[in-house]
């Protein structure tokens, strides 16, 4: 069984702008993994319409889901709600439910129309509850709409999590060794990769106060070869007068 | 006078697996802004060759100038250059003054195969100057090759700067109130942006211990616009009794 793919596309000119520090990428890399529905690609695109349009068709056709992050809030630059309906030609129209939660969430005579434009969706989207304030994302075919601040993305993700089906987990374990420079390892390394051909060696140098060295890691769906190559990495390791220890490098 | 773009493609399984958090987006991102050529979008893709050639051949066709960060180390899973002579289809050789400088470098004997790739090129590349350690970077047509270490990237970075011809440079005013929601003020953001067509309105919510608020940016290359669109936005937000202050919100 091989495992089903994943892209997110973070859609917000203020990421591309310098302005904001994007924190979403790691935590959905870091659950896809786990729930064994690898990240491929990501794309940072501005708030322009045909830009966010075509990402989205040609990322639902190359992908098995795609993820978006941003766009969904109550202001004139929030367009991202639209744009999916635009993809996937279908009528942007209030969703009963998503409406119905908002009216009951807030006072009298606050659920204006910038806000009933969170709970207006493409037509057959599927609620992604929002634990945090109320607005949900929603699924349409392939594509999950999530908000884009971190701990309400975050909620919304783990609500959605249990419906995604992923293939087997990938194993990883990591090696490194203080002081060791990746030029004097890379040939030994390049032999251990050919000899797991199905697995992924990455070579990963690291710089601190007073030095660094280099994490070695193996990843693969395969458990078992995982561990030999982690094994064949140590011995690389001692080798050449290092000293491996099991694990990332402590920050 | 239009500005040129730029597209980054940050090339690593590392940031895909969740193992890195990229350091290097908002790096580029800022100082593309302050010279001039806007950052427009980013691509985080895998070491995948053929992902790697469609991307640069791609993205070099779109955008005015094209970075690379990452895989330009001497390990197997470095196979950035190789790749962007792929995509331009020229031959990947040895490049003499890389060459000579990391012979020059290394003490007799250490400068090894592995280390020989790094001074191996694009025939055609100009190389970028890395500071902090020796093997350098290069450009080639509209597409500049950085390492993937940030502190590495950086260097190359600021050597290469002088070099590139930007636009005006994109001036910005933000002005924030804690306790305003973005649901109550974003019909008369929508005026301002309507009123400032040439400008960039954007709404960013903020979280943090006891509340929260509102950070609302204008931007554009007409200062005197921007000056005035922040005005704009400051009565807008007392005329709802929220408290402006210009600036970023303190975190």
């Amino acid at each position: 069984m091989t495992n089903p793919t994943a892209c997110l596309l973070v859609i917000g000119n203020e990421v591309l702008s310098g302005r904001t520090r994007d924190a979403n990428v790691q935590f959905l890399a870091t659950r896809l993994g786990e729930i064994g529905i690898p990240l491929r690609e990501v794309r940072i695109i501005p708030d322009v319409p045909e830009t966010i349009v075509a990402a989205v068709n040609e990322t639902r056709a190359k992908y098995d889901h795609v993820f978006t992050t941003g766009g969904i809030g109550p202001t004139h630059d929030d367009i991202t709600s639209e744009c999916i309906a635009a993809a996937f030609g279908v009528p942007w129209e209030p969703h009963p439910e998503a409406w119905a939660r908002m009216e009951r969430h807030y006072p009298p005579g606050e659920f204006n129309p910038a806000r009933q434009r969170m709970a207006t969706m493409p037509r057959g989207a599927t609620l992604i509850d929002n634990a945090i304030s109320i607005a949900p994302g929603f699924t349409i075919g392939n594509v999950h709409v999530l908000a884009g601040v971190p701990r309400i993305m975050q909620a919304m993700f783990e609500s959605l999590a249990p419906t995604l089906e992923g293939g087997p987990p990938i194993a990883s374990r990591t090696v490194h060794a203080d002081g060791v420079m990746e030029g004097r390892i890379a040939e030994g390394l390049a032999d251990i990769q050919r000899r797991w051909p199905a697995l992924d060696i990455g070579s990963y140098p690291y710089y601190r106060m007073g030095g660094g060295g280099v994490a070695l890691v193996a990843k693969g769906v395969d458990a078992a070869a995982v561990d030999a190559a982690a094994h064949d990495i140590t011995v690389l390791l001692r080798a050449i007068g290092g000293k491996p220890v099991p694990g990332e490098p402590p920050v």
